[in-house]
């Protein structure tokens, strides 16, 4: 009967999330604590420092990811991982991660306080760049045992700013792939997350059981014209990279919009060489991510993509460099954990949906290595990755319950 | 009889323009001096000790200009000043600037060993920061008393960075505008550089005569729209600024080629904020620079290229912040002048053209204080600001013979 009264406590949960929100806050209203920034390693201090007042077992593994242990289940017994991440994106927003992890540590000091005895111990996990600063799901991975090499070939702020953010957290590049662990040690991994969409709030729906989570691409795309002056040279002899690159631009979003439905594109950022006002660009590379539910679909619109560039760069005849940088397959949910999700929402009275995942998350990883599932719950606005993110607070609780009850289910089979 | 048969010594020339080019040079057989970087200061040490040994007077002012005397006219006689700049744009051309500078270094020894009496002193200038890497023109604009503390309001670079660079280069921002010249003591300006286009080849011609040069305007131009998590925001429902700054640079470049026969227009960088692949973008901010020959067609292509702006951001339902920065106006070269250059072309038995410069120069500067004229030499290729720059060093002999004869005729004058 206990089982079925626990919840977890909106109060210390609220001020647990607070203390995080405060840590690498922006005038915004958002947090910048990019992959093992001053801000970020701040955030995991206070987070070891918190659990251990809670009176949990703290962690920190070869690949920096932070956690805190309940023993509440037999001296062999597996684990149920619970868990997000601390990192954001460059001026991101206060919830994205920080909630579910802020959320874990609830559920393990609401089960702690009750003193409750499990099949399973609980931990709160904070992976190391889920975001991908450097790195995507770098952390993950590396607990999954999926962390190879050629993943750290090329991280995202080049060679030397990864190098030295890893000396800056006390870690070493050629040891992060140690922090793998034995799959027989753990019992399932369960993530909060807030939806990043407005599929919940439109359904009128408090909780989203995650039934897949899109797979996702990244390149660099490189268009290659020539350095020229820009007052001499007449218009229409140049071989300008800027002309291939917004070209591309605009035609990978009508491409995607007009042939992969499900799917999305995304030109974040362009580097301009040699980057003058009074000289014709004779390099841009374009950042291109896209992303799609299914791997076939994937495969098209890599095609598709790569094809377009070809023949912008081919217009304005220009040279084309394609360089392949992260590539996340896209995965399934665990069945017997959506229908735990479904038992806790039910127990807790809270209308729920079954909806795919747009983003990537640190359980694309997990599910290489344990039955892994995921909630959503409502954001307003759908804003994301943005210092406008916003969850109501009764929301945040409810998803906290449901991961609490849904660890619980799992925890006291002791398999999932 | 002297006077017409007085020539620049080739070798002599040459070994110096080859000393400069080993200054800050590139792999690709260019060079890399932006305004007051190491390498720039290097160029301007080494030319100085050069005139010391070539006897002349050494003279560095407050806006950094760098120059060598020949007291070859009255003591109380005006000055010829010959000159250009050793600057270079980023990963720029040897011939650029550098070419200009020695040529009027080569014209000053030429005079001095023949010991020559005349009714005006010669003088070589190399001026600062030409290209603008932080405030075009700098070092003329301040010689010529034009420099105003609105032009040092916005530096290109940033203020830090220019503040750092003058600090560098022992200068101090509030004493630039003291390099400012007495008109009276001035009886002209010549300059000899690289045509940066293909007119000269075209036409089989060695020296052209410049009549007027281009007025030059640039904005900053910032597409706003809104930070989304690039994964879970439909692509209809995106505020992407990338996509008005792409359209604008397609759609500019078609306005400028439709409607502005003679002006040119470039995008020469694009900054992106938050600039991380999985965040649709917040903000462009798009470096526009534009051209035209004459005055009331630059205010037509500012107006239609500002309204394009505006109609894009439109388009995609963006905001727009429009910063102007630099605005040159375009200058007609002396008559008296030109017609020195035609002058000592026919003594050398030179093909000449008049033409237009569709580049901005010193020479724009100078038109405020004194008579000023300009010679160009052919540019193969018609390269510029690039490593591939490159002119037939006969060219280059041409060229400084032309500049000392115009030079000679108007010292030999007293009044231009």
């Amino acid at each position: 009967m206990v089982m079925e009264t626990i919840r977890v406590n909106s109060e210390r949960f609220l001020a647990t999330f607070e203390a995080l929100s405060a840590i690498g806050s922006t005038p915004g209203g958002g947090v910048h604590r990019p992959a093992l920034s001053p801000a970020h390693l701040e955030s995991r201090r206070w987070f070891l420092a918190q659990a251990e007042r809670a009176g949990l077992e703290i962690r920190v593994d070869e690949a920096g990811n932070h956690s805190a242990l309940l023993r509440c289940g037999p001296a062999d017994g597996p684990t149920v991982l619970l868990g997000s991440h601390l990192d954001s994106v460059p001026y991101g927003g206060r919830f994205d991660g920080a909630l579910g992890v802020a959320a874990a540590l609830e559920v393990l000091q609401a089960v702690r306080e009750r003193g409750l005895s499990l099949n399973a111990h609980l931990e709160a996990i904070d992976f190391t760049d889920e975001e991908g600063f450097f790195v995507g799901l770098l952390g993950s991975m590396a607990l999954a045992g999926l962390l190879e090499p050629e993943h750290l070939r090329c991280p995202r702020g080049g060679e030397a700013g990864f190098r030295a953010a890893l000396r800056r957290a006390g870690l070493v590049q050629e040891r992060l792939s140690a922090a793998s662990r034995d799959p027989a040690s753990l019992l399932a991994y369960l993530e909060l997350h807030i939806e990043q969409g407005l599929r919940l709030l439109d359904q009128g729906a408090q909780i989203g059981i995650v039934s897949s989570i899109v797979g996702i691409r990244s390149h660099r795309v490189r268009f290659l014209g020539r350095a020229d002056h820009a007052g001499t040279t007449p218009m229409e002899s140049r071989l300008d990279a800027a002309l291939g690159a917004s070209s591309f631009t605009l035609a990978a979003r009508d491409l995607v919009m007009a042939r992969f439905l499900g799917g999305v594109a995304n030109v974040g950022h362009m580097a301009f060489d040699p980057g003058a006002f009074n000289v014709v660009p004779e390099t841009v590379s374009v950042a291109l991510e896209f992303r799609a539910g299914d791997a076939d679909t994937l495969d098209d619109m890599e095609i598709a993509l790569l094809e377009q560039a070809s023949l912008e760069a081919g217009r304005f005849g220009l040279g084309l460099e394609i360089e392949p940088l992260d590539s996340v397959a896209p995965v399934l949910m665990h069945e017997r954990l959506q229908r735990a999700f479904v038992c806790a929402c039910d127990r807790l009275g809270l209308k729920h949906v079954s909806l795919p995942s747009g983003a990537g998350h640190d359980a694309m990883s997990m599910v290489h290595v344990c039955p892994t599932g995921m909630i959503f719950v409502p954001s307003v606005g759908g804003a994301s990755h943005s210092s406008r993110e916003f969850t109501a607070w009764d929301d945040c609780v409810n998803g906290a319950n449901t991961l609490l009850h849904a660890a619980l289910l799992l925890a006291q089979q002791g398999d999932a």
